[in-house]
């Protein structure tokens, strides 16, 4: 008697799908290895025909397909911490993907547990830094989970390496041509993050965190801002070049950087400074979920309590210019920095406090003067 | 009988004159309380007529006057280190007038010391910054030195602040128009600083530092690259607003950033990053002849050992754009980093470097969940 | 006419006083000046006659007399977060001395202001750190409030300067037989500070932070626990020798450090130490009352919040040893970590681990031999 | 016709021996495999009968013994440096175990080379630290190695396990009965590194490396000194017990703070804190051969440019005393910190120094009070 074997599954499979020629093969192979494959595709705010991924999905023998809409979240609880710390790796990559990646994987957990999946994949590559970003998150918020890199499994890897070549990620798009220059104001409440921006000619107001950042990018994308072709070094330790364009989160940083600096305490300032860069190793590396990031976004977060106010600035042929910024929370007193008011600073203690920091060198330029006649 | 007043003087002050009126003043006044003044008048490649300024001097009883051309060794000494380090404070500014004080205090302390005189005497006011990285550097290299800091002398400027308005600063001068786009090759060698820069269309090389640094302001300001309006803490404790160019800087800031990032080893980059944001504020707070910074300095250009290789950039409409690089040192390894071939690296060792990074994570998250579940 | 001269008060002085002949002359010279005295001697535990001091300080003349009893806020508020930190200074000090001026100082405005006084005054030495802790905290609490520091003002120091033998601190105290072994039981709640102290053989229990203390420094003291003579370096730019004896300090810097590692993540444990170095900065210089400080003490608490458990310890001839820990929430897994047993981890994902840690050394020291061969 | 089967090796592989059951096993187990086995045996100075290991290697089959004396190039290569660095890792352990790694495995790759060897083995554990010191170590100068792990590979944990048991590492020998006081005199040239001690009552003096360090280790160790018992974070992510006793170490420790904290900067003192730090985490990680820890070691040394002199200190009981210290390139200036004797040091200049310092705060409290206040 035979057993149909169809029946015989080695379990279920969530894959994180994406609709292209890359995680379609995977949906098949993985079929072909005897999984049930349910497909995931998260909307994040990308410009994607959702509906075409869903029927190719079932068309190639997904069991169920999921889209879905993470928009809200993905601004809210992820862009927005990385907004409050200045977050940027190597100095200069404001880490969009980065950023999407333990969004995306928080849920592909949850539909793996409510649908009883012990399984989940993905399809990147096994050199890149998203691989770890994906897993790390999965292992931390489903410890027991198996997760299926078909791209790390000879196999796979052999059997499909020729075709790669198609599967090359899209030139970046051409440079288009910014016409107008754009006055744009953005207001922080006491927590640092965005609650409205204003088009100052045109207008246009956004108050929620996804109309906010869709705007921005919008506005920014036309303009041409936030484009940079660098090299970074990845996790794995090896040097990659990659070009982004990141307009909304550069025009963000920009006011971010300023609202802050205009609001908030020097030293703490300094301290958060350091755990900003820490933050952003951390979001670039995949530890988002990991106990020493929870503990830096709340820490950075409290660094926020009196960021507030509002800063215009102008977005002009690829550049964002800081015109200005007002704060009731400023540590910005006029009449304390002009330099025809005293009130109640001494000009006087100016000089105890050089000649005391002064002591040290002294002492110390006296002695290597000592030591050099002596020898 | 008579003495000869002008034989009673209280000694010898060397002011730091810019040929201004706030300086001007200082002249006479100092003069007023029985001192002998010699002026000295750095060059560092402001916009100026120094023989005028040196006919000022004379003319309001200078008993000597120094114009010092210390253009060259501004460059080589203060502002390549500060290169090579990606010198910039509070993420945005790069410290152009920090870096000027200790080259043009040191001259005057030399000065001193070869005419004899035990004070010096400048304009700073009594709330900036300036007068603390003068000061500093002149007790540093001096410690028996006397200052005269007027600004900071309730009879100098009690008299003189009702002509204060006389004496601000001269607007920002307005943005140019910049009208084309300019192709320029900076070269480092295996130091980290750069020794040619060719305008790709016009052909024109520059190959001394101060030809190098004198061309890219110049270029830069052209076009309007590295104009900024922020906020930023002083030393003293207040904040202040303000205004800077810094076209050569900003130019010489991202080709830097990128050839280093191309040719150093991430780890130590990361560690050289803290030094430079260190050494930046060392800088800007008037530390440069300390012994920190000395030790600071040197750490750094070790760092700079690999970093040479060449970096094609644009500059236009007031942003520098980097094109490419190329270095023979370059720690970017073409055929590792390829999708399509797989050299000695092994994707099935992704996995356990991901696992093993997880098993803290998975812990972790575990035991939150039984402390949950006892809850 | 005659005007009574005893009412012509050039205000009211709150003197910081300790009943010793220096707070003494400081208090008859501040009435010759024409001022109003008011004494505070503040109880943190030391070792001191109160009503002695009482009777000494109204027999010269003081207005008032305010002796306050502040050791239980000064362990509640101070230490706990000093333990919580592991603070010390330049790897070896333990603070004592530094932690109690914010908390002194703190309540001397509380009179000041109560009392309306415009004026607070100590005798800490020009050339101290005392000084500065003392002043930033009576700053900050009461921006307004005017400091007379008598050894800073040439008037007094020159007048006394020939008594200053009389003042000299009195020598430490020989080292005491210490002569059995204590095993005591420090026991941490989830926010990382003590709530019992039980001694083994002797039963003792405490319970009240008070207490706690106490006994511990009680029972160090005894065996000669904390005792460092060294040479530090002070705010203001001198390096000064000090000898200290932190007895219940030094035996709670070890436990806490003890259950921390036991029950505190590694990555937020790195994080946390740097917090831990620079608030120990902080406090050493005086800045317990600055927004970064309390910016620290809230990010120190927060990173607590998993630190509890017991941890057994003996002390013996002038040392601490750990004997021993255990903690409901450790994150010490002995299954895990056993040789014998291998559970959910594979040793073979440790090759992977390995492998892709050397993927950028074997590229680096590939390159640096490659460069090597070309010369 | 049969072909010598002992011809047929699979390759030459160099294992790391002991002597002891362990690496016998896979002595035996290499052979079994089909390899060449050449053992080597590292003396780094513990106790051991080198003699008996030889003969038992050449009986169990070796192809070649090596035993290697590597204790003067380990303390002068691997010990001078860290104690320079004051290494100590979770600031507890100082890494005795950790920094011999990579000089033992520096020698066995060397060894290979020379043989011809493609292999190396050992016999460290699949969850320890160990394996990964010693693995990245062999990558990074050997990068064409293949590294044989036998308790990373299932074949053989799995048929060894039941005697593991019989592996285990032997007790802590106990507590010695420590008898007299040892007074000893360390001296420091102006490199940060012992060049001589003196045991000032019996009159020994040591001075090359091997002989200091071996020495220290036997006084420290009679007198019970640097015994700890701690919970540590390995890089694999797990926490551990271990009982360390480095009693050279720990003197050196001791005497190096000490002379370090006397002859250095304090800012300088500072920024060197933190890479030895991170110097710490990289040597306990495994990562002596490596860019970033050969950039700290340079960095290091050169901050112990003047740190040279001598300390006097007392082993007692289990504990280091500090009794004293001098030092040409003191920077301690016992007339600056004298109390009595101004110098060219004006007390009046503090004022100023502190409420320069205070602006910030004063700001700072004024606008919370008014914030306070509108609410």
């Amino acid at each position: 008697m035979c057993l149909g074997l169809e029946n015989m599954s080695k379990g279920t499979v969530v894959l994180a799908y994406s609709g292209g020629l890359d995680t379609s093969c995977i949906l098949v192979w993985l079929k072909e290895q005897g999984y049930d494959v349910i497909t995931y595709l998260a909307n994040i705010g990308q410009d994607e025909d959702f509906e075409a991924a869903r029927k190719k999905a079932e068309s190639l023998g997904a069991k169920k397909v999921f889209i879905e809409d993470l928009r809200a979240e993905f601004v809210e609880e992820f862009i927005w911490p990385s907004v409050q710390a200045n977050a940027i790796y190597e100095d200069r990559y404001l880490l969009g993907t980065s950023i999407a990646r333990p969004c995306i994987a928080r849920r592909q957990v949850q539909i793996a547990k409510q649908e009883g999946a012990q399984y989940v994949s993905h399809g990147a590559t096994g050199k890149g830094n998203d691989q770890i970003r994906f897993e790390l998150t999965c292992y931390a918020l489903y410890p027991e989970v198996k997760i299926i890199a078909p791209w790390r499994i000879p196999e796979f890897y052999n059997r499909f390496r020729g075709r790669k070549d198609l599967m090359e990620y899209a030139e970046v798009s051409k440079c288009p041509n910014p016409i107008i220059l754009a006055h744009v104001c953005v207001l922080f409440p006491p927590t640092g993050v965005p609650v409205m921006v204003t088009h100052l000619k045109e207008g246009t107001t956004k108050t929620t965190p996804l109309d906010i950042f869709s705007y921005l990018n919008e506005l920014g994308g036309k303009h041409g801002v936030g484009r940079i072709d660098i090299v970074e070094n990845r996790f794995i330790g090896m040097k990659s070049r990659g070009i982004y364009e990141t307009p909304g989160g550069t025009i963000l940083y920009h006011a971010h950087l300023d609202i802050e600096t205009f609001t908030m305490d020097r030293e703490v300032r300094r301290i958060k400074q350091d755990l900003g860069i820490k933050f952003s190793e951390l979001l670039y590396n995949g530890f988002w979920y990991s106990p020493e990031c929870k503990f830096l976004r709340h820490c950075i977060a409290k660094s926020q309590e009196n960021v507030e106010g509002k800063v215009q600035l102008s977005v002009f042929k690829g550049h964002v210019y800081i015109l200005g910024r007002e704060s009731p929370g400023s540590l910005y007193n006029e009449e304390l920095v002009s330099m025809d008011v005293q009130g109640d600073y001494d000009p006087c203690d100016a000089s105890g406090f050089i000649k005391i920091n002064a002591v040290r060198l002294r002492e110390h330029h006296r002695m290597e003067r000592e030591a050099q006649l002596k020898q």
